[in-house]
């Protein structure tokens, strides 16, 4: 059942023994957020914290004070500045301060309305203030579709990404795809790519279905969108309920982002977006599999979903090979010169390949460059 | 069973499911610490990040760095000023540098040597360290044998102590009574009353038992204190056990921390040690329950128990009333003039009242400043 009928919105019940909790995913959901905080048994009892960033606040953040308001609840506000360098232990340390002189207690609850950075930032606060509070997640951005599944909360320490951080599942993720329609083109694209990802990993007929319906989704259509994000949350939340603590099976979520970390930090995480790193990564990943004997429509079918989406599917040429391939050996360990890559195998398959050599990356890297110059 | 005889050593198994683990207590064991290691699947393959503070790395530093060493273990160290002001976000952080530039992965784990402070920060860095790695405690504070069990992690705020953490449990907690012989004999003191606490909520032979053995306990003797902190990890652990994440059953643990939190507040955490404000604070819930109608023999038994000790047993005059009343309401709610009291009601006995008044509080606080006029 992926409709919950009284709600009037898409549901996905993430199974996690007694941290259950759904993602109820429609148009219009933020003006009815007391009625669906209270469906999840959040009282106006105890003050609740709500984090976002300056960008989604301009937007979306009097929707959701005006809905908190009418439900009764007391609510305080902390404000980031949008972007990644909000995910610092300086601005979680600030909206600790705004919790504590806010009364916040152990009954409170904290919400998260913005996308994968906002996500990040207040689910750490909830999942560390006294030891630990009820968490709601409010995504604003496509990409959120994917960081607001698994529990995986964190802030980046000056010297790495996510460093620091716990598991903790929140009490729902409820996804107002009205809030999309601000969000600008190369996120939304951007965005798409994990969703694309998500086909790509586990369900051949959703990664059809996407590539038949790139233009409705690039164009925010709200049925085709409350689909694929259903389905792209689906295979997450598979994935991650066989999972929960990042054993083996959830590595699969990593296709493309061994690459896709390379380039993203080559391009000082400024020039291209997670999700445009990671669809270059795809096209690498299949191409590896191509040398490592899988059939050669791989790359095509890879190269055609992705273009059918404006997603970048080759690296920038001024991008040195040498430094993509001494980034990744920075983030991920090459033991005996050998790493572990996520491979596709079929579309809507991959396997876990611990044996991949530098020289193949090497050789695909400058493949991706081919293809710019 | 409570010894390992393999290990030589008292032994307690703190039962959690899936994140059980032993707590071993003797004479001697961190010379032997590779081995104790070893058994609980620490093998050197990964760094490990030790956390200690000043005066416990002055005494017992050598000591680990030398049996770890002898283990092959690769450590790095990280050593924080004495005292409280430790638990806070800025050395959190500098734990966290220290972590990541020594390169622990997320096999790693993070050992505490010392108190309860050194306890609580590394707990927490563990807790967060690429999401949480493993976790071992090394107590060498008395008081310790209270804050290692249970899996309470946490750092102060400013504004608020113990305010941001988690629950992490130890994958080990390995209790060397050696050094509680550089130990300042008023933390000896102080650490004994948390034991005391134990025998008073949950065990009458234990409390009569350290009532007998006082002089032994405060001088050292390591069978005795083997014994004492042995049976007083158990009383922890068996509430522990039954209410991990602090429901109910836990807040037994409180006896003497309502007025004992407000005497510390009251002398700026610095005139009184933790320890010291809870004695006065338990003789206060024995006032309290003999006003409620129990025996007046429960204060006579708290009174001569905790001056066998050498405790303090009477608020210091100075203090005044008014302000320990506020420092009380500040920390604990008293909804319609009523707050929680944990209120003995047979020696080993207690019980958890709701119904408690100011007015009830203030004639016991008042009744506590007179005994030192
Ligand atoms: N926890 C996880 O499992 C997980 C998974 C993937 C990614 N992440 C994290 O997610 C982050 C990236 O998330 P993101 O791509 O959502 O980035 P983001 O939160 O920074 O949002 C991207 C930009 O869009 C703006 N924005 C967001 N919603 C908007 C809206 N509706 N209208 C107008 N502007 C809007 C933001 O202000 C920001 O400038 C990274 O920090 C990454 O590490 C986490
Ligand atoms: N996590 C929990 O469940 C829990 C429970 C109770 C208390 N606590 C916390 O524990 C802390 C207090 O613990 P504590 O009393 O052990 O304080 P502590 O760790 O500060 O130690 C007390 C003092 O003794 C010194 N010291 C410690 N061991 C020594 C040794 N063997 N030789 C010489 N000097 C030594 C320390 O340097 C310090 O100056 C507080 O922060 C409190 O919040 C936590
Ligand atoms: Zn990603
Ligand atoms: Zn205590």
């Amino acid at each position: 059942m992926d409709t919950n009928q009284s709600l009037g919105c898409r549901e996905l019940i993430v199974s996690l023994e007694d941290r259950s909790y759904p993602i109820w995913i429609g148009s219009g959901l933020l003006p009815r957020l007391s009625a669906l905080l209270l469906e999840r048994g959040i009282s106006n009892g105890s003050p609740l914290l709500l984090v976002s960033d300056e960008q989604v606040a301009k937007h979306h953040l009097a929707t959701v004070q005006q809905a908190l308001q009418e439900g009764g609840y007391n609510t305080v506000v902390h404000i980031v500045p949008s972007g990644e360098s909000s995910k610092s232990l300086t601005h979680y340390e600030a909206c600790m301060t705004t919790a504590i002189e806010a009364g916040l207690d152990r009954k409170s609850t904290v919400l998260a309305l913005g996308g994968g950075v906002v996500g990040d930032l207040a689910g750490f606060v909830a999942a560390t203030y006294m030891r630990g509070v009820k968490f709601i997640q409010l995504p604003t951005t496509i990409l959120a579709h994917d960081s607001s599944v698994g529990g995986k909360v964190a802030v980046n320490h000056a010297l790495a990404k996510n460093m620091i951080g716990a598991f903790h599942q929140p009490e729902a993720v409820i996804f107002d795809l009205e809030t999309l329609h601000t969000l600008p083109i190369r996120e939304v694209r951007a965005g798409l790519a994990e969703m694309i990802k998500h086909g790509l990993i586990w369900d051949e007929a959703f990664s059809d279905w996407c590539l038949e319906h790139a233009d409705d989704l690039v164009a925010l259509d709200q049925a085709k969108l409350a689909y694929g994000i259903y389905m792209g949350c689906n295979v997450k939340a598979q994935v991650v309920s066989k999972d929960e603590r990042e054993q083996n099976l959830r590595a699969i979520l990593n296709l493309g982002h061994t690459i896709g970390h390379a380039l993203e930090a080559v391009g000082q995480y400024g020039e291209l977006l997670h999700g445009e790193a990671i669809s270059i990564g795809m096209v690498g990943s299949a191409e590896l599999a191509v040398l490592l004997g899988e059939d050669s429509q791989l790359v095509t079918y890879t190269r055609r979903i992705l273009e059918a989406f404006g997603l970048p599917t080759s690296i920038p040429s001024h991008y040195d090979t040498d430094a993509i391939l001494s980034a990744m050996m920075h983030d991920k360990k090459f033991s005996g010169g050998r790493t572990t890559f996520v491979i596709p195998t079929a579309v809507g398959q991959v396997d876990i390949r611990h044996d991949i050599s530098i020289e193949l990356v090497r050789s695909v890297v400058d493949k991706l460059k081919g293809e710019s110059a």
